[in-house]
């Protein structure tokens, strides 16, 4: 039974999700056996609706099922404010606190360790759009990885002096940490970074 | 981008999963959209074909392609054995084991709190497989927990004098298991079930 190859196949695709090993994509698979057979049709047809009809916005490389997507669309949003995400999902958060300017997507961060350089993600495009799109800041939020950092300070420097104001997310103590818990870097940062009140 | 109605369909997809939460379903769904296309498609076409090719044997219960599953078609195998598991990925576990008997799934276990009688698991043609295919050893494979037990004690009633032999899965210590760990309930059915060396 295990050995049907289209349970196998079906095994394998599971497989590839993040975080998906053999045995998670085993009791997946057998879930997908038992279930609707609507349920599974549909879920089938999502996901090539989704593969062909969901592409990269070419501007800022957010998710779109339009030429260009809703965020740069929208001429009701502050054009002007720039926040740098490495990935799309990335900016739902910022959506999430109500943010209202643009998106730049990088694709991924700078890791001289994986040996990823500077030229595998969207730089270039960011430099343009700066020019031509009056962007007035951008706003560095990369994680605070040491990846993360390396992105933003590398683009940081490539910005100075361009006439745009780049600032970078406040690191600190998230909010309703108690202390105790708190690792010395992010304490140390939080120390540094301390305001009036 | 969060309410495209694609995406939100695909993630809706992916949280009918057993132990996915909204918050996974939607990881996954970004690394779909992150996928080969043609990675996304083998998973789209395998979901079809899983739904469509796959069933269930109708003698056993085990998943096949045939009209038979190759368990009961195998002359080699011994039909006078039968082993009684829950939900066909458990006849896997005794693959694995070397066990050359035949199975039968019951499709769930009887359950009072959660109101599943008997009448809602593959009873019926059980005893109509032990008469007709002459099987002289039923050996009941539920899982060992209290709902198992009772549907094990069940059948093991319907069972007696029947001319069948019916047994259950030893109880006792895990291998490997080191006694300071071993739960009160599961030592004291090892204490129980203890054998001459």
């Amino acid at each position: 039974m295990k050995e049907l190859p289209i349970f196998l196949s079906l095994v394998n695709s599971f497989s590839k999700l993040p975080g998906i090993g053999v045995k998670s994509a085993e009791r997946m698979a057998y879930a997908l056996l038992e279930m609707k057979e609507e349920d599974a049709l549909t879920f089938a047809k999502s996901i090539e609706e989704a593969k062909s009809k969901i592409h990269k916005c070419p501007r800022c490389g957010l998710y779109t099922e339009d030429e260009i997507c809703e965020t740069c669309k929208d001429e009701a949003r502050d054009h002007s404010t720039c926040v740098v995400v490495t990935f799309p999902k990335d900016a739902l958060a910022f959506e999430k606190v109500g943010f209202k300017g643009v998106y730049h997507v990088l694709g991924g961060t700078i890791s001289p360790v994986k040996g990823i350089g500077s030229e595998e993600i969207a730089l270039d495009s960011l430099f343009e759009r700066i020019e031509k799109e009056n962007i007035k800041e951008v706003i560095l939020a990369t994680s605070l990885t040491l990846d993360g950092e390396t992105t933003a300070l590398y683009i940081g420097k490539l910005l100075e002096g361009k006439g745009v104001k780049v600032t970078r997310l406040a690191t600190g103590l998230p909010v309703g940490t108690s202390l105790e818990y708190a690792d010395t870097l992010t304490l140390a940062k939080s120390l540094e970074g301390r305001k009036t009140l």
